[in-house]
């Protein structure tokens, strides 16, 4: 399918949105996405039982992003994250990729606290990995926008999985 | 917001979604939306642990929707839940929404087992009403296209707050 096709497809998908029966008091509303535009073509896991379950099946390593929607550090992460070619590409050919608002009930996911933006890597052995951290001491796993390339050296280090550096 | 103008914004969240930087080799998909097509005007949960925090806080009954994308069955109930007006009315005003693909850890949402389509209804006190059920005695949980009228009476009952019924 080209881009112009595609283009006409997201445009008709939208206007027959508009046509569905249910209509809010409060006005028509944008459906949500899974991605919440950190990578709207990016293939999100919902919950992080189904992103297990994906990372363990595909042998691919998870990446979990905390973040919440009224957090400027996090608004500003996004723009950096959902804009480097290569950041999405990677994810999208060798990651599994979730994105939470809420915590788990796992805490091995929060490592050094529950803060956001936050991004832990799971390995597809189900371990995650607490080695892989970002460049701030205080707040092991965050990352500012300046840091994407300190982020793609992590997702190189996530991809040699677990199990290949036993053998 | 007229209508006109929402379908305008629709139409222009979808244009520029094909100008961002990275496109699949596969070509330009559509974003995932978090509805998965049971009611794109609702505002679902994305996991459980955000739809309990969500139905404690507001007070409101919890309904949980099991169902798979390759599903036949739950292909036709979605047609028949996603455009009766009545049912969407209620769910956006009464109540907290989750559809999930995969099953949770609480074997409370599964009674009589693990099937699609099923749909389990949770008091804000976070206690699984199980005496809620559909009109098929081998599974409880699942409905029919055909049974909406029950299901907007089993929304009913689940309306009736435990809390309230004990005072």
């Amino acid at each position: 399918m080209t881009r112009a096709a595609a283009s006409l497809v997201l445009v008709l998908v939208a206007l027959s949105s508009t046509f569905t029966k249910y209509v809010p008091k409060s006005g028509q509303r944008i459906p949500q996405s899974l991605s919440r535009g950190w990578g709207d073509q990016l293939n999100w896991a919902q919950t992080y039982e189904e992103a297990l379950f994906l990372s363990r099946s595909r042998n691919k390593p998870l990446m979990v992003l905390f973040l919440l929607e009224d957090c400027p550090h996090s608004q500003a992460l996004k723009q950096a994250f959902a804009n480097d070619d290569e950041i999405q590409r990677t994810l999208d050919e060798d990651f599994v990729v979730l994105n939470l608002m809420q915590e788990t009930g796992d805490q091995h996911l929060s490592p050094d606290g529950q803060y956001v933006p936050r991004i832990v890597f799971v390995d597809p052995s189900m371990t995650v990995r607490d080695d892989i951290v970002g460049p701030y001491s205080n707040r092991l796993y965050t990352y500012e926008p300046t840091d994407m390339k300190h982020l793609l050296e992590n997702m190189k280090k996530a991809k040699k999985l677990l199990k290949h550096n036993e053998i």
